[in-house]
C-alpha cells in the first residue's frame, strides 16, 4: 500500500474537510501518500488529482464546504468508466481510495474494491439518512445552525405573539427535524417517519396562547410538506397569525462543530487504519457512540434507524 | 414632567429592548418614572401599563425581540381612539411617551403630541427606510444574521460551483441588500433603488466561472422579485447550476450587535433629554454619525436616502 | 406523588435550564406540581421557592446560566440542617427532588433520600468529571465555545506566525482540553490525565515550521499548569514567538448547542419518570450514548474515565 | 502607473484581507496589476512578492488575519534599507503601495513616497488609536467579539451573584473598552482617557446588589491595569464575590463584521482612485461617517480623539 486518494462525493456537509484532514495525517504518519481527488469520481475518472501534505490541509480543520468539491457523476455506474478510473489511479500509483458522502456514493467505493482498489466509505452528509450509523458527518452542524436560526425566529414570533411553521432538511429522514425542533421547544415536529394530525397541532398552539405562551413554533421536515402549504392547511383550525420559513441551504455551510470535527477527524484516522488492514468494501458508521464498520452492499437493502424516542418526549411535553 | 411611557410598534427590531432599557435608565436618573405600554398603540388605549425599573431591564440589552410586544392597531388613527389612549396616560400619571418603531408609528406620537402629551419617535425596524435618517435601530444585526448565512451558502456554492441567488429584506428600500451584498462579495445586487440588467448579470456570472471563480452570489431585495423568479429568468442566459434562496425571518431576531446596542442605548438616552427640554413631535435620526432631529410631520413627504455609492463600488469590483 | 422540587448546585452550565424546563414540561404532563428551589440547597433550607408552570419556563430552553440561581452551601452537610430542609419541602407539599450539579451536590440529593425525600441528581457541570457518566450537561457548548475561540486565535497566530498556548478549562478532568484540542487541530494537548514532554512539543512545534505551517496551537487543561508558566518552559527549547492565552469563564455561559438541550431535555424527562417509579439516590449519566442510573452512593469512590483515545488519535496526527 | 503593492503591517486586523481584496478587484477593473507583498516591510525588502487575481482572493472577504502576513521590521526606519524596499518595488515594476495598518506603518509608507512610490495608508488595526479618524479597519468585529464573550460571563455571573471585572484590548485608547462596555450595559467602565475612583465603584455595585441586580460587570481597557490587580483593588470596599477575566487575543481574530467588510472595501476601494489621482503620502481615514485623507506626516504630532461621551451616557446611567 501506497498511496491512498481521497474524494467528496453527493451534497457537501460541514467536517469533509476535517475528514480529508484527518486521513492525510494520519497516513503520513504511517508514511503512506494522499492524493486529494477533486470532484468527485467525475475527477477519478479525468485524473484531477492534487497531492496532499500535513501543512496545506492544516487550516481545513474549520472550513465548511468541502475544498476537493463535489459533483454529480452517474457515469460512474457503468462498468467501462469505472475501469478508466481505476486505470487513472493506477497511473497515479494510488491503490486504496476513501470516499466520503452519503450511500449513494457508496455504490462506487463498493465497484472500486471489486476493482482490487481497496476502499472505505465514511458518512458524509447532513441529512443523517445512512442506514447502520446513528450519525453522519455534518448532522450536528446542520441541526446548531438551523436551531440558532429558529432561536431568532422565536424573537420575532413572540415579539408578535406569532406561530412560525419552518421547514428543515431532511427528505425521507426526520433526523434533523427531531434534533432541532426538541432543541427548540418546538410546539410540534413533523417528519416523514410519523403521521400527524394538523387539527390537534392547531388545537395545541391554540391552548398554548390561551395558557399564556407567546409564541408557536412547527418544526416540518421539507420531506414532509411545503412550509407553506402546512400554514394553509394550519389556519382552517385557527386564527392566529402564522408565518412560514424555510431555513434553506445555510444549513450545509459554515465551520463544523466540535461534534462534527472529531467524529470526521475519528472517522478519517479510523479509515486509514481499516485499509492498512487490507480491508475494503466497508462503511464506517457509529452505533452507541462506538464506529464499527458494515460492508456496503449490507447497506443497500436497510433503512436507517431514527431516533425517534425524540419525539415521544416532545410530544409528552407539549401535549 | 414626571412620568414617561414607552412603547414598540411595527415589526420588532434587534435593539428595541436596548432602548427602552436606556430609556428607562436615564430616566431614573433625572428622577422620572417609567412605565411599559405593552402591545403597541392597542395597549396604550387599553391601560395595558408594566412599570419598568432599572433592575427589571437590567438584562434586557442583549435580548432580541421586544419583550413590551408589538401589535397593530390601523383603529389609533382615529381622533376619538386616540383621545382615549390620552385618558389612559393621565389616569396612569403619564405625561410624555417615546414610540419606537417606524415612521408609520410615528404617526401615532405626532397625534399624541398635538393631544398635549410630548411624544418623540426612535427609528426601531431593520429596513432602514425612514427618511432624514442613515440609520435604523436593528439595521446592522439583520444585516449581520443575513451576511452570516450567505457566508454559509457560499460554502456550499463554492463545493458545487453553484449560483444562489438570495433574498434579504427589504421591500421597497435596498440598503440591507445593498450592505450584505457589498459585505459578501456577490457578485450583483439587486435593488428597488436600480434598474438591473439580467442577461448582463448572467454574463458577469459566466465570466467569473471561466476566469476561476467557484460560485456565484447575487443579492436580492426581496421587494424586487422574489429569488426562485429571478432565478428562472436568469438561467434562460445561463446554464451554470443554480438555486434560490430566501433569508427570512430569522433576520428579524436575534441578540443586537455593539452597533445597534449603542446607537439604540444613544438614542434612546436622547429621547429623554429632548422630553426634558420640553420637546415633541419629533423623530430621531442619524446624519453623517451624529443624532439628530426633525419634525415628524417634515417626514411623511420625504423618501430615504439610500447609500447608493455601495452599489457603485460593487459595480466596479465585479465588472 | 405531588410535587417535584428542583434546584441547580455548583458552577452553573449551559443547558440547566433546559433540564428545569423538562423536568417542570414532563411533570405537568404527568400530573404533577413543580417548584423551582433558587439558590441551590441554601435557598431548599430557607424556603426560597418558586412554582414553575409550562408558561412561565418556555423560553428557557436556550437560556444560558441557570435562572434558579445556584449558591455554595456546605453547611448542608450537617444532619439538623438537613432536617430543617426536608421540614420546608414537607411544609410546601413538596416530597421528591432533583437536582442538576456536579457530583458535589449529589450528597444533598442522597441526604433528602434517606430522609424520605427521593431524590435523583442530574449531571449538570462543563466539566464532564462526574464518575459513570461519558457526558454532563453544559461539556458541548463549553467545547464550542472554546473552539471558536481558537478558531479566531488561530486567524491571528497564523498572520505571525504565533504559537499560542491555550488554557481552557478542566482542574482534575482534561475531557474539555481533549475535546476543544482534536477539534481545533492542536499541536498538542495537555491533560491532568496524561504525562507531558515539554521539549517534544517544543520540537515538534519548531518542525511544523520548518515543514510549512504558520501556526501553532497547545490546549493545556488549566488543572496542568497556568498558560503563562507553560509558555516560560517551552521557551526554554524554542525562540519561536509566542504568547499566553485564557479563555476563562467565557466558557461557562451562552445559549446551549443542540446536543446539550437534547440531552439535558431527554436526563429532564428521565428523571421524572424516575420518581414516578418510586425511585431516589440514584444519579443519571450516559453510557455508549443510551441513559442510565447508578446508586449515587457508588460515584463518591469512583474517578470518571476520559476518553483518552482522542489523545492517541491528536498524537498520532501531530509526531 | 502599472501595478499596486499592497501590503499588511502590525498586528492583524479582521478585514485586512477585505481591504486587500477590494484594492485587487478595483485595481483590475482599471487595468492595473496588483502584487501582495507578503510579511509587511520585511517582504517588501526581501521581495516576497506574490500576484493576486480577482479569482484566488475572491474567498478573502469573510477570512480573519491577513493572508499576507505581518512582521515586525524595525529596519525600515533605515535610509539604505528603506531604498533597498524601491530597488526591489522597481524591478518587478511596482510603482506605487498600500500599506494597511497601525500608524507606526504609515511612516515606511511616507518614507516610499518621498523614494518615488506613491503610497497611501489605510487604518488597520482592532484599537482604534489612530489620529484623524474615527474609525480603524477590525474595530466592530473586535467590539462584537469581546461583547460576545461578556454576554455568556453575565450568564455566569448573574447565576452566582458575582461580579467580574474583564480586561478587554487597549493600551493608549480606550475605544474597545467604552464600546464594550456600553453595549454590555456595563456598571462601570475604565479607560486610559479619564480618572476612575474605585470606591465609587465598588458602592454603585452594592447598591445595584441591593436594588435587585444579579450581576455586575466592570470593563477594563488593558492599558489602564491588569484586572486581577483591579479585582484586588476593588475588594479592598466590597466583600462580593469578584473574578477578573481577561478576553485576550481572540479579540483580534476571526470572521469581519458586515461593518468592518463594508469598510474596509470602500477604503480599498478609495486608495486605488487616490493612488490613480496621482496622490501619495496620505493616511485614509473616516469623519463624521464619510472617508477623507490627511497628509500622514500630520498624524504623527496629533492624538486619535474618542468617543468620551459614551463613557458620559453609561455614567448618567449607572449612577
Amino acid at each position: 500500500m501506497k498511496r491512498i486518494g481521497i474524494l467528496t462525493s453527493g451534497g457537501d456537509a460541514p467536517g469533509m474537510n476535517a475528514a480529508v484532514r484527518a486521513v492525510t495525517k494520519t497516513a503520513i504518519h504511517h508514511g503512506l501518500g494522499v492524493v486529494g481527488i477533486r470532484y468527485g469520481f467525475a475527477g477519478l475518472v479525468a485524473g484531477d488529482f492534487v497531492t496532499l501534505t500535513a501543512e496545506n490541509i492544516d487550516h481545513m480543520i474549520n472550513a465548511g464546504g468541502t475544498f476537493l468539491y463535489s459533483a454529480r457523476y452517474p457515469e460512474f455506474a457503468q462498468k467501462e468508466v469505472q475501469e478508466k478510473g481505476v486505470e487513472q489511479l493506477k497511473k497515479h500509483d494510488i491503490d486504496t481510495v476513501i470516499v466520503i458522502g452519503g450511500d449513494g456514493s457508496y455504490h462506487g467505493a463498493l465497484a472500486l474494491t471489486r476493482l482490487g482498489i481497496n476502499s472505505i466509505g465514511l458518512p458524509g452528509t447532513i441529512d443523517n439518512d445512512i442506514p447502520y450509523t446513528e450519525y453522519t458527518i455534518g448532522l450536528d452542524t446542520a441541526c446548531n445552525t438551523a436551531m440558532q436560526a429558529i432561536d431568532r425566529i422565536r424573537d420575532t414570533a413572540s415579539s408578535h405573539h406569532r406561530v412560525f411553521v419552518v421547514n428543515v432538511m431532511g427528505r425521507d429522514c426526520g433526523d434533523i427535524a427531531m434534533r432541532v425542533g426538541l432543541a427548540s421547544g418546538a410546539d410540534a415536529i413533523v417528519v416523514p417517519e410519523r403521521q400527524f394530525d394538523i387539527k390537534e397541532i392547531a388545537e395545541r398552539l391554540k391552548r398554548g396562547f390561551k395558557d399564556g405562551k407567546d409564541n408557536g413554533i412547527i418544526i416540518l421536515a421539507e420531506g414532509v410538506m411545503n412550509a407553506a402549504d402546512f400554514r394553509t392547511e394550519l389556519l382552517k383550525y385557527g386564527d392566529f397569525d402564522c408565518r412560514a420559513n424555510i431555513i434553506g441551504h445555510m444549513q450545509r455551510g459554515g465551520s463544523p462543530t466540535v461534534l462534527d470535527r472529531i467524529n470526521a477527524t475519528k472517522m478519517g484516522n479510523y479509515a486509514v487504519k481499516l485499509l492498512l488492514d487490507g480491508k475494503g468494501g466497508l462503511a464506517v458508521g457509529m452505533e452507541n457512540g462506538q464506529l464499527e464498520t458494515h460492508d456496503i452492499l449490507d447497506l443497500f437493502d436497510e433503512k436507517h434507524a431514527s431516533e425517534e424516542s425524540l419525539i415521544d418526549i416532545n410530544e409528552e411535553m407539549t401535549k
